[in-house]
């Protein structure tokens, strides 16, 4: 079988195994879940066995030591995995729910229902759990998944995909509910993101690069988790302490995540809080990056060019300036940010509602850690990762996202007037 | 100014002007309302010159008097689009809504508001009145308009969007909130649904090709208004009467509109609703075309093709079959249906349930006619088109459906744990 015929194929075939997810029970669903986690928890050896193939194969083309340390399966994350669909059965059906209910003066009573998405393809990048987890979660809100991982991670997906089917299959659901692409050519992204007669939703999961390949080639809509460049804007006036912590929580709690912050802004009239932060960072080894303005107030700060700022460093590095107003700042955050998730520090309510208001992004918080923007952190649960579309779903991706509705209208024989 | 640089100014001037949009109040957004319904009440005169120069030049094409009438700004057509802009600003804002509210365990106060789209691109075909009733409704969910419409009524286009354009200015928002692309050359058309820089969102209204053509090549998120392929199903127990009204209306009301029914699917046990049915429609002038099945039970029956269950038909035509079970019904209705609307007739509740939750499209009807898909029937107002789509929105797109949502946090200087 060529990459197009399997292709094609599978998406074929995870279409028609979306059509018998459409009308399966929350118990059922949760059935299939469940049969997962044993399939996995009794499956450990051939699990790392095929781990152990990618690793030799990484290890011989010269993946580093972070890229090997992510795509290797222990026992533990084998068993996290289990775990992660333990909890994914926990969640509340996200499907059947009635969204609204009316009933029209002409007596047509309408219904608007949540119901499941359809196919949905995941192209993801080397870490090997997101094959567990995108395929629980689809699962769950009654979605058929299409999974393409990366060439990295193919022998260790291609065996958890398989125990995903099987679980599937044991329990009267069509195998074809979890359906992988074995071939890692990348012809097989192009023609998968352009199949939307069978996929209803491509969600991309890995850099920037990968993002707007897809965004630009697929005529499947696509649900982008694109750049974290988040901003913090420091006001004039501010709780020091509190601010301080916030910050420090925002760039070295996670400096590798989306939600780490990588621009801080801070007012010229609060020198105080500009230094103290700075200083607070430094201490907990973070490479501060200034204009002229911020160098000339703080010490051993680098010199940040416009790049700088047009940075997502993940990683322990901040760029920083300072601004003369808050219309300033907003404007900055506007020209740098990718409307991920922003933060303002202000003891001031009208400039924190004027920050909210003007700033176009996902998630935008008043005297809170960027941080938050988190499925878990948000009350979700399990997410899928963090939109930033501005169609469908902004922010956290749960279960609620992963499904659309349709309307129902129901009466006595009832012709339009 | 050459196409490219058009388009792309035009796009990045309502990309500014969205900025703008983003704070205006629900006041502000009806005065520029009111502001457009004076300008086309005191410009009848200018729209209708306009409007003379695409007719002259529509009749030198050698357009359909069909077309033509299409074209035509009478007095009357023009008094229509400025009231219904009166009604748009009649309705209740769409934006600043609280959709979901929680205050989370460790004090995070989370709120999730509805906020515009930003920037909405409407590429659409022949009629002019759909250049004011777009803005319109952008505007009113605080979203800028790029306007792109066909080379027949370019000229009636220029002149409503102009008028629109200067009334947002006279009321102090910016002109740019109403954009349109002057040049007709297809390319505009291709670069535009590219820009996902500066276009959030991308409508086509107009034929399936061109539908298509948007789906294909755009890298902006598509709103689709698709073929309208509906289907009705009549169980083997029926309100004879109804059903048969029902029909009537879902074929004979409108039949040029998407909402309209173009297959029958009739349960074998029901020869009696067939046959009246069948009868009713040709009383009322329809063209009936059927399988052997339906041409043994009834006359002047045309024989229908495959290819004839496969038609939008938009005419006063209907392709008929008779099925052995509500099984096979469904699997009929799922191999030609387009997604948009479909009905059942039964007196059986459970046949009923088992239609609405195995057949997956927009809006699903119980006895009453597929002619309820509509803004207005389903209380919504106003509407810019059904989507058939699966996210964002499914049905009939109103106010709320031109709006998305951001994520608002705010805490008393709280990092993550």
């Amino acid at each position: 079988m060529n990459i197009q015929q399997e292709v094609l194929s599978k998406a074929m075939r995870a279409k028609c195994a979306a059509a018998k997810l459409r009308t399966a029970s929350n118990d059922l669903r949760n059935r299939a879940l469940a049969a997962m986690v044993s399939a996995i928890r009794s499956s450990v050896a051939t699990i790392q066995d095929a781990n152990s193939q990618d690793m030799r194969a990484g290890e011989q083309a010269g993946l580093s030591a972070a890229m090997l340390d992510r795509l290797l399966l222990t026992e533990e994350r084998i068993e996290d995995m289990a775990v992660g669909l333990e909890q994914v059965a926990e969640f509340d059906d996200p499907l059947g729910m009635i969204l609204q209910e009316t009933v029209r003066p002409n007596g047509l009573k309408l219904q608007k229902i949540t119901v499941p998405l359809g196919v949905i393809g995941i192209v993801y990048e080397s870490r090997p759990n997101v094959t567990v987890d995108a395929a629980g979660l689809c699962l769950k809100a009654g979605n058929a998944v299409l999974l393409r991982g990366g060439k990295e991670a193919i022998n260790s997906n291609i065996a958890l995909a398989r125990l995903l089917s099987e679980a599937c299959d044991q329990v009267g659901l069509p195998g074809s509910c979890v359906e992988i692409i074995e071939s890692t050519d990348r012809e097989g992204v192009q023609q998968m993101i352009r199949l939307d007669q069978y996929v209803d939703l491509i969600v991309p999961r890995g850099g920037h690069g990968l993002v707007r390949t897809v965004t630009e080639n697929a005529s499947v809509p696509v649900l982008k988790h694109d750049r974290g460049l988040c901003n913090i804007y420091v006001d004039a006036t501010c709780n020091l302490p509190g601010t301080v912590a916030c910050i420090n929580n925002a760039k070295v709690q996670r400096p590798g995540v989306c939600n780490a912050v990588e621009n801080l802004w801070v007012h010229r009239d609060n020198t105080e809080a500009l230094q103290a932060i700075i200083a607070d960072l430094q201490a907990s080894g973070v490479e501060v990056r200034g204009t002229e303005a911020v160098r000339g107030l703080c010490e051993n700060v680098l010199p940040a060019t416009e790049e700088d700022f047009d940075t997502e460093y993940l990683d322990l590095i901040i760029s920083a300036d300072v601004v003369d107003s808050l219309e300033a700042a907003i404007a900055s955050v506007q020209k740098f940010t990718s409307g991920h998730t922003e933060a303002i520090f202000t003891d001031d309510p009208k400039n924190a509602g004027r920050f909210i208001s003007e700033i176009d992004s996902a998630c935008i918080y008043h005297n809170a850690s960027t941080r938050f923007t988190d499925g878990g952190q948000f009350g979700m649960g399990a997410e899928i990762g963090i939109s930033t579309n501005r169609l469908h779903a902004r922010g956290p991706v749960g279960l609620n996202e992963l499904t659309t509705y349709k309307w129902v209208g129901s009466a006595d024989y009832l012709p339009r007037a």
